[in-house]
């Protein structure tokens, strides 16, 4: 179909130029015998001037009609800066309706406030959004960059099974059952984990894969059943690597949609430290404001709260907010207590204020002097300085505070837009103690190498083994994570053994895996970036639904083609499965 | 870990510099106090020279041990022309074992022939072997300048749901349970078909995604329960739009991966004469040799045979090789005999030969002479010719004549390597009738455009309703299919009409995306590319398993993880389905 150029490219140097244009309609005003028509395309929207004399059709037209228009480009009498075509419109010699529209039930032109159920049912006319279209193309950038980079860096690009074995460790499986093998199953991948590990054991020393990876879990409002990872794994590495590839990565992929030079190399920071600076794995390091213990100088406090958790082991932190003092009132101080009350079980909330040099505040009267006199020189204390501390056990000090940072960070508006800080936090630890399952799980997956020193205390002294698992945080978002791997079968063993897997579980699970160890592995490690969470960021939203194309519901409903649905009896019948008494009488 | 280049490149100009190799002993020859290993990474193998008194761990080493090595480049006593590097050997200086390897099920060294079975179950060793690895790199290849063709046109890469709605219509689906909506599926999607086109009616207006499909079919030889289509879909095009990018984007691939300039227009052919004159609709044009109708030579014949056959309204068609009258027997031309009569239900083949100006053979005796003369002039038949008759219905005789023209194209070797023949084959009809559901059904799909002088036969003469559906055969393969969407939602409502569904099925299975058509639906049209197919033909192997990493048997089982496989009762019961008790109990 003829079409000379595309309609948000139009600017004033096109000035007398004939052009054909298409688009949808996206308003429509008369002004007397002149009609204007505002044409939108994926590029954009031009303003189109009709004489209703010479084009009486379009006097019927409405919104998300598509017209095709012949017309000459004019300077506008004024110019309409919101409009990145502002300054010109096109004169319509000619007209042609493509297609007519009823009523949308939502309005495109507007981003107004249609409930989001409305826009998920009609995600159709959604997508005609300017904003969605720009996300959707936004995600196509980085998918194309992250393609071309690690191209460049020797990376091929493998398929693996979508339709794989269930391998239950971790998240639920989606299943799938087979017409074939009556009664058995397939699982969805939720990461290509153990095909990529089998990819290096193959000997294609570097791969990568922009895979669809499905976990059946309750969803929060930034998850979707099915999500996307920038795959990578590579052999005869370690850490730096992998570092240097994933920095390459973001380096060029921030350069090519944001025009942003990132530094050459990533803050670093390990797991533990980070901890007690930031209370947290995934700080938002575009403010300062990191925790202080400040346990060392209640050693002979007479302070019985102090006291007391420095006899059971406890820490006393604290945090300082510059210029807050006078901004939190007793009532919102206690609302901030209530908050880590209530999120991270802490015990209490003590907060110091300095005014003319002096310090007061809940706990003013408790301390000596000499305390004050210390936190004063520990904190560098200003007039005007908010301190807020808790004294608990070591986990809930940091961790309640660390959620105050936050909150506050946001409160006093000390996080700058358009800042990007990224962090890579490593040497976690190898294992946490499930409290659910009585035991201890794999922190990041059982395929993590434990740090070599650490690996006597495997059995001995599990809480204290590190591994080789790192995460990147970008302003407190957690991007990726990744570990070097074992690439040895009896440590792989005793790793499984750690978590309390029998030999014969191990092998039941993943025995085709433990024996492609024993034929000449490397030593390898990746990472898995996720795709939603890096386009989230750069788009600037919060809700992951704007940068997937067809999404669901936070209960996984998609209410467009309103899928999950009933399907025939046949299907099932020939699947050898039916459908459970209870379930069809509910 | 330290390596300075790659074990492939090496070249004679490297010769004096000393380098750092790792990579997998791919053999190892003691002579004397020296040892030889061939040591192998993805880039190639090199020859190793050690002196067992340096290295005296070297001598333990086996296949798949994986080796960092130092040495220095020197050039060969003896050249190997077979390899790469053949004109040199690095002389090692030192050695590290990496990893330590058993003796592998399969010898990766030489192609010899492992069952394909075991090579299934032990896939990542198989992997290793270079023929493999070069396809998955190819593979990748093909993907990445198919990308950037597509984004250099403007196309954007959109990732649509795996998890997707059951729509029945062609193969059967894979269903997948859903746990918080338990007694409802959804299924895997045999083609992003719905889904594409919404982002039409979206405005994306230029969409594509290598997306992966699926279908529960009973396998043959050259399919997998999932594969990958390179999917195309625009708005405002007419069928060259769609042709001309589709020729781009393979002239860019095969100039990028063989270095080959294609022509810069394919060959287009309506359905109805590729049918007449090659008896299939994916033609190999590789080499001549048509099928010719001669139906009209014999008006009046009094050659019973084909007189019956004149005056059931049947055809009788030839099809000629040259320099073949010799090397076809009685017994050969038997064996052909019974070829299409099993394969093509046709009745009898007949032959004849020229011998020295002389027409011989098995119907030369009920023909008149006048019949011979036409027959020689019509064909230009030359001594030693040979020319295949069959005399039938029209379908059974093109397609009879169709299949021996690939036979003795093969057998005579008429078909040449390295020579691509790509063409369009047009115009396909819109329906075709199945016997078994006693219905018309769409040829390619429901939502393919009728032509627009078809329209008003759709329900009173649908067998001779032409689509707007095109293929592209390459070589005898069809390597996609695609056609001009229906964009008018009436014209999409009698298409379902015309194969059998009411409005109720249609509104119940496809409703939603009826409804869409009603909000300003553009003119749009694409293609789904078979990448499987694609690399096939590049990688010259017909076997799909090739070309995929991870491969199924033809029975769609995994034997290397064997999936599918069984699952916990829990597992299910969360999900409210059972198996069958009939299944249990088999």
């Amino acid at each position: 179909m003829e079409r000379t150029c595309r309609n948000g490219t139009l600017r004033l140097s096109d000035a007398g130029k004939q052009v054909t244009l298409i688009g949808w309609v996206s308003r429509r005003r008369n002004l007397g015998a002149l009609v204007f028509v505002d044409l939108r395309d994926r590029s954009g929207i031009v303003q189109i001037v009709f004489d209703e004399n010479l084009s009486p059709q379009v006097k019927e037209v409405r919104s998300e009609y598509i017209l095709q228009v012949t017309g000459t480009v004019q300077e506008r009498g004024q110019h309409n800066p919101k409009l990145a075509t502002g300054e010109i419109e096109v004169h319509a010699e000619s007209v042609k309706i493509i297609n007519s529209a009823e009523t949308p039930p939502i309005t495109i032109a507007d981003d107004t406030d249609t409930l989001e159920d409305t826009r998920l049912k009609y995600r159709y006319l959604d997508l005609r959004r300017p904003v969605l279209q720009n996300n959707m193309i936004l995600r196509h950038k980085i998918c194309m960059i992250a393609r071309n980079t690690l191209d460049a860096e020797g990376f091929v690009e493998v398929e693996t099974p979508i339709l794989a074995r269930s391998t239950p460790e971790g998240a639920r499986d989606y299943l799938v059952p087979s017409r074939i093998y009556n009664g058995k199953f397939w699982a969805l991948p939720q990461s290509p984990q153990i095909y990529k590990q089998l990819l290096m054991i193959g000997g294609l020393e570097r791969y990568f894969q922009i895979a669809r990876c499905f976990r059946d879990e309750d969803l929060r409002a930034d998850r979707q059943p099915e999500f996307t990872q920038i795959d990578i794994e590579m052999s005869f590495v370690d850490e730096e690597d992998v570092w240097h590839i994933v920095e390459k990565l973001m380096q060029d992929i921030f350069r090519g949609v944001k025009g942003i030079e990132l530094e050459d190399q990533f803050v670093r920071i390990p797991w533990a430290e980070c901890m007690k600076k930031y209370g947290t794995d995934k700080p938002d390091l575009r403010f300062g404001n990191e925790i202080s213990d400040i346990t060392d100088l209640f050693e002979n406090t007479e302070f019985q709260v102090f006291k007391a958790v420095r006899e059971n082991g406890g820490e006393i932190d604290a945090l300082k907010f510059e210029h807050a003092a006078a901004l939190y009132s007793r009532k919102k101080l206690d609302q901030l207590q209530d908050f880590i009350k209530h999120g991270f079980k802490a015990k209490a909330l003590a907060y110091l204020k300095m005014e003319k040099g002096e310090i007061s505040g809940s706990i003013a009267k408790a301390l000596s002097e000499g305390e004050k006199e210390a936190l004063k020189e520990r904190l560098c204390m200003q007039d005007d300085d908010l301190v807020l501390i808790v004294a608990d056990k070591a986990k809930i000090a940091e961790a309640a505070l660390g959620a105050l940072r936050v909150r506050l960070g946001r409160e006093l508006n000390l996080i700058p837009e358009n800042v990007y800080k990224f962090l890579w936090v490593t040497d976690f630890p190898m294992f946490e103690w499930s409290e659910d399952e009585n035991r201890w799980v794999a922190q990041h997956h059982p395929f993590t190498a434990p740090k070599t020193e650490d690996v006597d205390k495997l059995f001995s002294d599990p809480a204290h083994v590190s591994s080789r698992a790192y995460d990147l945080v970008l302003n407190g978002y957690e991007l990726l994570s990744g570990s070097i791997r074992i690439h040895d079968q009896e440590l792989q063993a005793k790793v499984f053994e750690s978590i309390g897997l029998t030999m014969e579980q191990a092998k039941a699970r993943f025995g085709f895996f433990l024996d492609a160890f024993r034929y000449g592995t490397p030593p390898h490690g990746g990472v898995g970036i996720g795709l939603e969470r890096l386009t989230m960021v750069l788009a600037g939203t919060e809700n992951i639904r704007d940068v997937v194309a067809f999404p669901t519901t936070n209960s996984s409903m998609d209410l467009m083609s309103e899928s999950p649905n009933v399907v025939d009896k046949a299907q099932l019948d020939i699947l050898g499965i039916e459908i459970k008494d209870e379930v069809k009488k509910a």
